[in-house]
């Protein structure tokens, strides 16, 4: 039926599906995007919102090297926050509420427009290999098609089982079939194959609550937005509402601990640590008497309600009489219950930094197939398979990303070189250079890189590039920028600082704690000329200025780091022979594989003198 | 987890569905709207059309009486056409293009603001019947609800079993799955069931098309719209295109007819006759060297194109293959191929008037369910099925549209009368007073009615109001209007009628052929009072007047029937005893058990010469 040889097959049109899609075909592959249905392209199967910590970073890199997640984000918000403005740049995270159908709808009408792009709508049962190549997917239609390479991103529908109390239910979503047949032929492969879980809370009826007794979280007052592009910002907001469960609703909950799936032993696998059911939560924190609870509106113009916090596999009657003790819910309306489901995954060591697996040539994984959570995580391996899919069938050169260079480099990192065995979520934490990877500067970071593999436009690189000329020229305006005691003085008073007796530098001045380059503005002269910049260049500079210190230190790691990296390993290297490594060591060593040098120092049980072992062998 | 015991339970939220949960739950009822997914709530299944002959006055009348369909159909409209307006005005019939998916959103948003509905998401796998009564549903988490009646409006989801070539697979839609349990259930209480079968062309994108080779099909000048309350009219509309299949596709689709399920066996059941498959028309019509296709968008925004007319379950490389060879198909790409559908249904003969069935109280059935095709006939039901269970539960009495009165009464007289054994279909002809069943004065005929049951509003009655009373007022302007043979002459001459030579009234010369009330308007002292009529309101007057003899005519049969349906038969009389009746009529009439001689004679197979029997045995 398909007889065109496609450069690129996508599975899965989720977020890592889609833009896994979108990268392969904007970059100039012949990309055909397959998906069960094609009204569930785009879905958010969880919680109705993107981005928040590291997470909004991810999606703002996503954005800088020309994936579609960020802009998608922003056409369908329905309310934008900056988390974390109280504390560092490196901490500052965007995160928007979306309306859940039109972020699909959008989804839907970016891939539509992007040019190399077919669709079809079929379950696709295996997968065509040839000489441990793959060379295309076979469908439940039986109809073959054959591409040069394959990204699986097959979310939690490979085998997926659904959860609620002692009830079980095949599926890949509450009311989507599963799919089966492409873990079998993997694992008789050589593919190892693993279970994870992962849950989702009740969706509820909005007018059957009484947000009287909420308390009401409005967006940001000048809402912001995901991508550098020229995405309109929003005009108006919903509101979220803030709520708290209590110990009556927890001792309900405890009363169906004995036909919770997660507790009687029917769930063996496990499920995200850090996004656990509400469960979990009364169970592992016995002491807490309460547990914040997001209400989130589904949208524009549904009632349909989120109740972010309170994901369950509990029996549906416990979910519902335990959120009947939540203030406001005690009139609740259940549209679905929470639900947990289990699901295959691959672990992620069997992959190339490319997310190429090890074991069959151009097949790539992007996404919870990979063990991780998260729209955002699974969007940007999406984009890196992609990519990598792309440059794999065109002869071009893997593109990585380091760690040192996004989050999406350290999530990829962690994933191939680590392993997980638990849903991977995304933490600033997890990036030991994360003062460089802030959310403002993904553009500086990255546009250059996505414009270089021809994927973001020579327009996207022009707006960095002036970003990064009008910066500097602020940043040495600032330095340059003399102020007499008399001027700086009264700004120093009213933020407590001690004051100065001679004149200072602008920029020495705007180092000090509490020190803003909003209130340097009042200097008439110097006001004057600040305040021209554009927001997002006055953001540059002053992080640079501020921050210059810490910068340059983690610049020096990075320094050290990429040193190691240039020290390579050759691939046949054999582990087993040298008796000097540890045996976990050796063990460890030899499944990864790593590179470099640095990346073997990543692998979690390789200790400081095994990397010294290592140096002696390859004679550095 | 529900303990509330609901009024009404509505299982399946398409067209059937949606009309009788917003039905029931705008009548006062309690309400609970069952579905298997909250996101298809409102999917088009298969053409993304509303209306079109006969059909386009079910959605008028459903508006008029004040259900959904047509609010929900102008909101997402993409196109109007008033279909046969070159025909007498009981053909007249309105149709939009439709966008698919704001279609369903406009669905959900319509039914999330209905007061007294809540929602829930599963499947039902089983009726709750207590004494001949159902008491509620179980559903697939094993959750048992309780109502006082409960609608059944599963669509193809019964048992779905989806065809393509000689692949099967399970579905309720191609990506959805099916529905087991309720028709198992049902058998053992004695219902009888059957199969039927549909089918929906294929997919393709709108981008690999050439339209240059196409006839492009605008909407009209002045597009109308389907609901009489302020819905906005289209002030933009998309076209669709007209193009013509021919004997090289023709033969192309012949050398799959092994591989067809529908000509080797596998598929027994009989699907819509006047929505054959492509293959069904070229092998019924093989002396047809080409049949009409229309190439409808599937929305304002996607690419996605509706290939109307070529339905098909042929084995998807042949639909393809043979599409390739339609003027502006030859690089065709596919979204996903056309399928045939098999399900269940439940001859409709085992119905009340009320589609509540007649084994079990206070369960009714409306859609497909019933064996009937297209979204409208579906809608009309679910519409009716929902006033009656209110009614029912609230102890009112039965709400029927005779066949004199609406085209949904046409559809269950028929329906629950003749039964069906092929997918029903409406068309003109199966209403034996079209004249009077225009979609024009739809609200005239019904919106007092749905007023009187408290569906319909206050303002719609008093818009109707005043639609007769300045119609009437119109209609006694043209009849007491005296025109003089020079202001006349020149008039009827452009039409080339014959001259008068002396006054007639306006009313009289408007009956002529050919004569409009808008050339009336060019007479200076009565055009300056036609004229401020609203368009409705000179319609109104217009089409009483030219068709009073025919409308007239139709008022008398209506009069000779009605009286026939005052002859009531004892629900308990006994036919099998009243040897002088054929054997047939015997056994129909004990099946049907009809409660009027003029239901009875409307059976097929019971002759005017049984009706003359059973008129002696009831004394009249």
């Amino acid at each position: 039926m398909i007889s065109q040889i496609y450069d690129v097959i996508v599975v899965g049109a989720g977020h890592a599906g889609s833009e896994a899609a979108a990268a392969a075909a904007n970059m100039g592959s012949k990309t055909l995007l397959i998906t069960m249905n094609m009204q569930t392209i785009g879905q958010m199967s969880c919680n109705p919102a993107m981005g928040g910590i590291a997470k909004g970073q991810i999606v703002r890199e996503i954005d800088a090297l020309g994936g579609y997640s960020g802009i998608v984000a922003d056409k369908s918000a329905i309310q934008f926050k900056m988390l974390n403005l109280s504390k560092g740049p490196a901490m500052w995270s965007p995160r928007t509420q979306n309306d859940r159908m039109l972020f699909a709808e959008e989804w839907r009408i970016a891939l539509e427009n992007t040019p190399n792009l077919d669709f079809f709508q079929d379950m696709v049962k295996s997968l065509i290999i040839e000489n441990n190549k793959v060379c295309g997917v076979v469908t439940s239609l039986g109809i073959n098609i054959r591409a040069n390479a394959v990204v699986l991103t097959n979310g939690t529908f490979l085998n997926g089982l659904i959860h609620v109390g002692d009830k079980q239910l095949g599926g890949g979503r509450m009311g989507e079939p599963r799919a089966f047949g492409i873990t079998e032929q993997l694992v008789s492969l050589g593919f190892e194959s693993g279970r994870m879980k992962t849950g989702t809370p009740p969706r509820v009826d909005g007018r059957s609550l009484d947000y009287s007794k909420m308390e009401e979280q409005k967006g940001d007052e000048n809402p912001q937005k995901f991508s550098f592009t020229d995405t309109p910002p929003l005009t108006k907001q919903l509101s979220c509402h803030i709520v708290y469960t209590n110990e009556t609703v927890h001792e309900i909950l405890r009363e169906g601990f004995d036909r919770s799936p997660m507790f009687n032993g029917t769930i063996q696998s496990i499920g995200p640590r850090y996004c656990p059911s509400i469960e979990d939560k009364v169970n592992r924190f016995a002491e807490r008497t309460r547990h914040q609870l997001f209400v989130e509106p589904e949208g524009w113009r549904t009632v349909e309600i989120y109740v972010n916090g309170f994901s369950s596999s509990l029996p549906e009657d416990v979910q519902i009489k335990a959120m009947r003790h939540i203030p406001g819910f005690e009139n609740v309306k259940v549209f679905r219950p929470g639900y947990a489901i289990e699901y295959d995954y691959f672990p992620p060591t069997q992959l190339h930094h490319t997310l190429e697996t090890k074991l069959i040539d151009n097949l790539y994984f992007a996404g919870q197939i990979n063990g991780t959570t998260g729209y955002e995580e699974a969007a940007g391996q999406g984009l890196m398979a992609g990519i990598n899919a792309h440059n794999k069938v065109h002869g071009k050169e893997d593109f990585v990303l380091n760690r040192d260079e996004a989050y999406i480099g350290v999530l990829i990192d962690d994933l191939i070189t680590k392993g997980t065995e638990e849903p991977y979520r995304m933490f600033t934490s997890r990036a030991e250079y994360r003062l460089l990877l802030r959310q403002d500067n993904a553009d500086i970071r990255l546009t250059e890189k996505g414009f270089n593999i021809g994927l973001a436009s020579q327009e996207r690189l022009q707006k960095v590039e002036e970003k990064i000329a009008k910066s500097t020229e602020l940043e040495n305006l600032l330095k340059e920028t003399s102020l007499k005691p008399a001027i700086i003085n009264p700004i120093l008073q009213e933020i407590d600082s001690a004051p100065v007796d001679q004149a200072y530098r602008a920029a020495q001045i705007l180092t000090r704690p509490n020190m803003t380059l909003k209130m340097l503005d009042k200097i008439d002269d110097l006001g004057e000329h600040t305040s021209q910049y554009t927001d997002e260049v006055r953001e540059q500079a002053e992080i640079n200025i501020k921050y210059r210190g810490y910068i340059d230190k983690e610049r020096e790691s990075v320094a050290k780091m990429l040193k190691l990296e240039t020290i390579r390993i050759p691939e046949d290297f054999d582990y087993s022979k040298i008796n000097s490594l540890s045996s976990e060591s050796r063990q460890k060593l030899n499944k990864i594989r790593p590179k470099t040098i640095a990346q073997a120092s990543r692998i979690s049980g390789v200790s400081p003198s095994d990397m010294n072992v290592l140096l002696i062998y390859l004679n550095k």
